[in-house]
């Protein structure tokens, strides 16, 4: 695997960069960004946390808005951010035209479905291929984090519950908490895993917390102004499930916040901390 | 005037907030961010640091890319963020349909040539009306600062350098320091004030420097790997007006720094205080 370096951009000390790559994966030609911090120039290696965004965002959002480079730089963490989803005109997208589903929308689960199952593996590529890959060019540690936002929150508890062991640390913002009973999840999942709902299961944060052997701590933020709450993000179900499954969950309802970057931004020193205490053990 | 709000985002305890209104100066409807930190709930009366955004920005740019509100929240600073430009149909832009002219391109004057001079007169605007509304509007307290990037950190040079004792405080990200020597500001210069070069002089803060009473330290960040530093930007030329002028200018060079949001993330914490010292004095 070869990577292309398509941007370099000094932030804090440190480097924002972009790569383009061959996924054999998803199949196509992808595009992450990666934050190294000023340590990496010292020779020093350096866990990873990775980040997956939400819904019709690529690997930009975060590094342009969250302002997460400021304390990664300080802690010592690289941040890397995968696209949202495989791309290109020999990618099937939304045939209704949503932004919902397909392109900005992978939903981070391997698809069993044609004409999706080609290229929709973004649980493969965020969990396997991308690390083998970053763990391959950049002067990284064993530990890795992984969060994320909305969309990308569903996918980091799903990463971290199917893969025990493979994380060290683990958080999300306002995730999509039991997609497949939301509308954002039944549409995404009856195309991308097809109608009978058995195997949707095992692509949903409530249901897995009830069968992993994963006990890591997670961290919760939610707005509680946020405009998807009731409909698509249902926190109260995944705390229902922790609770029957004993597992850590800080779930925290933060007043007045929305589903923006202006609450991410607000909060992300707080996940960087709760992910370095666990990476940099 | 009357101010309708069109969003209002909660952000690091404060609130990121959008508003319209009619501006009597440009002839048009115009739209601005505002930072409100959690101090204004208390009933304080806070600071206003106005930013002047660059070429091709809009007034949200700034609000969603700098991560100021951080540290705006803790020092207890109202930020204004207004357009780069009149807008609207009525507003003639670029004949040729350049991003360096025109709409979001409006250079912080007021233009003397038709068709422009109906509507471009950002010098007012933002030295002026803009004020008046927020003052009358927002608790805040009769000290301002300024600051801005590239088109707009030639925009707080000018308004501050042209109105002695208006602001208190002055600061700027690779400003555009002598555009009349430069092939962006020679083409917006000679499109809104003629072809005669004699009245350029009062738009140019090298120029400006020269001459002005104003005598407030001025703060300015450049990247050295800013591909628009030698051809556009030119700060070699205000620091020799500085010297000429005994005029307080504390020019940081910053090593690997391109012109992006990147660069203005990394050092906007060192000008919210560098304001803070005097607005909060």
């Amino acid at each position: 695997m070869s990577l292309e370096n398509i941007s370099c951009q000094k932030c804090f000390g440190g480097w924002t960069k972009r790569y383009r790559h061959r996924s054999n994966t998803l199949n196509c030609d992808m595009v992450f960004s990666i934050y190294l911090p000023p340590q990496v120039e010292q020779g020093e290696k350096l866990p990873v946390l990775y980040w997956l965004s939400g819904l019709s965002c690529t690997d930009e959002n975060f590094m342009q808005k969250a302002g997460a480079q400021r304390l990664a730089a300080e802690l010592g963490i690289i941040i890397v951010a995968p696209d949202t989803s495989p791309r290109g005109e020999d990618v099937p997208g939304d045939p209704d035209g949503g932004w919902d589903f397909g392109h900005g929308a992978g939903f981070y689960l391997n698809a069993t479905q044609a004409p999706y199952d080609r290229h929709y593996r973004m649980h493969d590529y965020v969990a396997r291929e991308l690390p083998t890959l970053v763990e391959a060019s950049f002067p990284v540690s064993e530990r890795r984090g992984i969060s994320g936002h909305s969309m990308g929150g569903h996918g980091a508890l799903v990463c971290a519950l199917r893969n025990p062991g493979r994380y060290q640390s683990l958080s999300a913002f306002a995730p999509i908490c039991n997609p497949m009973s939301v509308p954002w999840g039944e549409k995404a999942f009856s195309r991308y895993l097809g109608e009978d709902r058995a195997p949707w299961r095992e692509w949903d944060a409530s249901q897995l917390l009830l069968n992993t052997g994963e006990k890591l701590p997670i961290l919760i933020d939610q707005g509680d102004r946020d405009q998807f709450l009731s409909i698509q993000l249902k926190p109260e179900v995944l705390q229902v499930a922790a609770l029957a499954a004993e597992a850590p969950l800080t779930l925290r309802l933060q007043a007045g916040y929305d589903h923006s970057y202006y609450f991410i931004a607000s909060f992300i020193d707080d996940h960087l901390r709760h992910h370095a205490q666990a990476l940099k053990a």
